[in-house]
């Protein structure tokens, strides 16, 4: 066994489970296996991230890293591309593409949910903030739901990442942010 | 084996494509699985779907079917209200997560990509159709792109089943319906 400390033991760590659930899956992936491929003590794992939904969560955070520090510009167009460029990034990585395809094929493990729910409401925490000083700035409509414009910004994108598996280029990201400020109807 | 003629055929066939991949995934679905589950011969298959894909283009048309028939109301609104609707009966089927979840998983098979991309094409025509029509009645810009307006629909939608599994309430679908047409900015 190798001599980890610190910051290697968790690289180490989360390497190996990227590559155990892009091998097995996540309802397969066993903590010995994991502990073999990073070569570090089965009991060093449970000591650190005592369930396996732990792990899970480490990854997630580790591969959306970043959603801390998007700047914010002062007008909601920038902000909106940069959140989705942001998204972007995170979606078409190689590592984050295995991930994920295997983790929506496993959603209906409780593991996996509960993971992805606390990744979820621990990324939108930055891009809500955003979209509500937006809303004082009046950029926005007082009635209009912050979660449900964040949520298609990043259906939509996840959309064309995963199911239409198309480019995902800065004209596409701008058309699409125009379209969720200004909608389709005509405006006067 | 069981004396199938005609439709009885293709439901029998289908619904073993159907169970074949929620156990083990298309790329190692096997026809002669298929044909033992179906109970019929496996010459019965290959003469009227000569490739794999064309089984799994056929179930698809089949758990999408009743998108021809979408009525137009005459405002965009509603026509794209009922499109959601209608997306929402087809991801939430039962039959349809397992599909849809293995195919997510399975998306860089070059023979599933094939298979989603002509199922959406064929699928898109109606609802281009609708689009086309209000912007003739000038319910939208002329510069609207009507496919990135129905893909943002269609993934808002999908990424609230797949990746959220929060339910589609019908004020939801409502909500971002009007997203989509009048856009976050306040309108004069």
């Amino acid at each position: 066994m190798k001599a980890h400390r610190g910051e290697s033991v968790v690289r180490d760590v989360l390497d190996a489970v990227r590559e155990e659930i892009a091998k097995v899956g996540f309802s397969a992936m066993r903590i010995e296996n994991v502990a073999l491929r990073a070569d570090v003590a089965k009991t060093t794992i449970y000591r650190r991230w005592p369930k396996k939904e732990d792990l899970l969560f480490e990854l997630l955070q580790s591969m959306t890293s970043g959603t801390g520090e998007i700047p914010e510009s002062g007008t909601l167009r920038a902000d909106l591309l940069a959140i989705a460029r942001h998204l972007r990034c995170v979606m078409t990585s190689i590592e984050g593409q295995a991930v994920a395809r295997v983790l929506m094929a496993e959603r209906s493990d409780p593991e996996v949910q509960r993971a992805i729910a606390h990744i979820r409401a621990e990324k939108m925490v930055v891009p809500m903030q955003i979209v509500e000083r937006a809303r004082e700035r009046g950029e926005i409509g007082k009635a209009v739901d912050a979660d449900l414009l964040l949520s298609t910004l990043a259906g939509a994108i996840h959309h064309r990442v995963f199911v239409r598996s198309e480019e995902l280029s800065d004209p596409y990201l701008e058309s699409l942010v125009d379209l969720l400020l200004s909608g389709v109807a005509p405006r006067a």
